[in-house]
């Protein structure tokens, strides 16, 4: 039916990767080679033989995102912490241009206060936290949308960072997750854009502290998010054009 | 600006009235006048004396909901819980009728199984249930929205019955308030819709074991809801017309 | 990644077929098979051979809409216009029924005065019309969306009934089509629900009098709402049940 | 009510006032004091003597639009066209804190590209156009909508500029208005959004070559838009914070 169908999905997962080089012992512990690493593992567990999964870290030149790799990719995961702000401009708007072309993009967990995430919802993605180790339920509200396909309801997530409302995001196009913390807290924690041509899904779980993108469930969510982002038709861009009457008769 | 600004919100507020007549102890406990005397309590409170507030019941000739009324009704409150199936579809179809021409609506609790709001819906309005004297928090996801407007984030309600997800219900217009319990389920327990010309609230915290409608901000709620879903212009209904071509500069 | 891929589309097309059955010349030299003949041939056409596309009619018994029939439906599609009145309660409730549990539904045209449509929608769904033989152009604004996959922007149908707003739904899940008329008149012909576990459809081009259903780019946006509502997992009611606590840890 | 219901609404009214101030003849005829004048009469006109209504400009040290004059404004107008890129970031910045921290937004006709309502959508904010004198119809799809009252359906508008789709725009919160042209386009011209604690509404009727801003129909939606859009609430920012288990009942 589309362009895409002929080949597997190409990801890129993108990490910031400054935990883990610098030695903080939890996250090298859960993730020896990068959360990058083990995400883009969960990938191709679910996407097969086919998908053709990358990744690209901030110390690399252009953040390892130049035009050449970003063109080349369906879909762009994003996670990032500590270093959003090391994150240049440039490399923002053109993963940003990327998406409006219709490149896919997930954003991972703390990615809610990246410049890219910003940049494309327009509000300040700013939310309540508490890191107590405490249990995460993720619960589906749209049974039938794609990225909660075969995900049990509830996902259960032994301990984890709380993230609570309110989360100030645009009214999100699909609700697809609801979280809820030990605490009592609660969070939209699986929205769904859609900005120019391209697909957007945030998705809180995940965290560095903790070994979540190891959990099968999350993992399926990942391949799930991938499939229903991932571009169908080659980049295109939007422009403001001038049209004479009648334009679509000729 | 509108025609109800020269006057007092009317609210007709509509109870089943069977356990507190049928003598459920703890029903009759909370609510010795029935529920439907303490919700109007509650409207008065924050409505102010302009306000007009009446209350109708199953038992009464058609229910207490003739036409005359339904056209004098701003804004119905429905509660309902096990005597649905007594409610005659004539006065469903007669309720719906006036929400379609303008009339605000507010359904609670076990309402969201009342023939009038899955009829407004579409949708079975099934959920998930369990009564365990649970405290259940009430979060703002909305916090510019009118309902929002002074109630506290979160309302804490101290045992109530459990409501959770999946919650079959169409995507909310506004998803206003989140609720979350202490078996870890969530709920969204404050959806609002618009139907025809009329305002539709679904606002789940209340329960007749339960004294949630004394809840000062609970009561803040339903007056809040009150006020947004009341109908400003005169009933009108929607009909399939004919129009000639140019019909709008005649 | 879904049990529908093992095999093709299963769709059902229902025609009411009473304008053909009694003689109307324009209709029957437009649709000499029956509306319904056409729009299964466009479907066909682009789903492929594995699709398995079938009709049923009002006059057969049960309009040939008995629960086996529906139980081996992905999507059906649903065409009326003159006898919605003669559609039997049981059958409606009995379609309502398989949507809710996961069955597509697509509506065309004049069938937004179904009772099927109505009851899932909750409003009057009436809008204003005139027929005047008028171009009718049908642009897209969800261009990322499935069912907009390959359209042109806009479609051109030379001669069309004039749907126009105010189309009393609910505010539509996903917009994808909005068509205008010579007269001037606006319409959102192409909206999207999901309701229950289903998803519906309703797209207004495609009348009895006007042979739109052999238009190219209409049996595309067909095709592709067959491809995008269809079921993609066994049938599933939606139920209210009670829970114990912690229910997801057994 | 709220702490506004005390005063009127403040509203400021912002033109980069160029096109008037260079001379253009077409523009100077129909607004000889500035665009900005029109559109702040038509507020006055409707919002009563308890309306304080001011107006800014760019050439104006920070273009009028200091911390002092947002923090005293509930809504601010903008229409801006040729000199987008003169409006420096920090003033956009600034407005769009203010927006965040719940000061109302209506952003006019060419606006759509103004680096401001950009920022906030998130999106290319492009569309087709063409300067032709087509006369604009601009249709109700939302009829309960604050905006839309006493709003005729439609607005004729004899000349105007067309605006068509794609418009690339997020998915609205709410569409309140569609326009068609005499060349057959639509165009989602009315349009709100919900940014932080702040509303924004798109609405694209307007020209500086044409004399929109004097009807009596798009003034009274430019004052229904300050009504609905206007703070109710002081200013406040939303931050990331962290909080202790069972924070809410200290």
């Amino acid at each position: 039916m589309s362009g895409r169908d002929q080949r597997g999905i190409r990801a890129t997962v993108w990490n910031e990767y400054v935990h883990e080089t610098r030695g903080d012992e939890v996250v090298v512990a859960n993730y020896p080679d990068g959360i990058h690493a083990v995400v883009a593992d969960g990938l191709r567990e679910h996407l097969g033989p086919d998908a053709d999964v990358r990744t690209a870290t901030l110390r690399e030149p252009s953040h390892g995102l130049t035009d050449e790799v970003l063109a080349d990719t369906d879909v762009l995961f994003w996670w990032g912490h500590i270093a959003h702000e090391e994150v240049s401009d440039e490399v923002v708007e053109r993963v940003v241009a990327h998406v409006h072309a219709g490149m896919g993009l997930v954003v991972l967990h703390s990615g809610h206060y990246s410049k890219v995430f910003k940049r494309l919802m327009g509000t300040t993605c700013s939310l309540k936290w508490r890191n107590d180790g405490e249990r995460e339920l993720v619960w589906t509200t749209a049974p039938q949308h794609p990225i909660a396909e075969g995900i049990p309801h509830p996902i259960v997530i032994p301990r984890q960072e709380m993230y609570g409302e309110f989360f100030d995001i645009p009214r999100p196009d699909e609700e697809v997750f609801l979280s809820t913390f030990d605490g009592g807290e609660v969070f939209r924690s699986g929205v769904a854009y859609h900005r120019g041509r391209g697909k957007v899904f945030y998705f809180s779980p995940g965290d560095q502290e903790y070994p979540v993108y190891h959990h099968p469930d999350i993992r399926r969510v990942l391949a799930n998010a991938a499939r229903w982002a991932a571009a169908t038709e080659p980049r295109r861009e939007l422009t403001a054009d001038q049209h004479p009457r009648d334009w679509f008769l000729s």
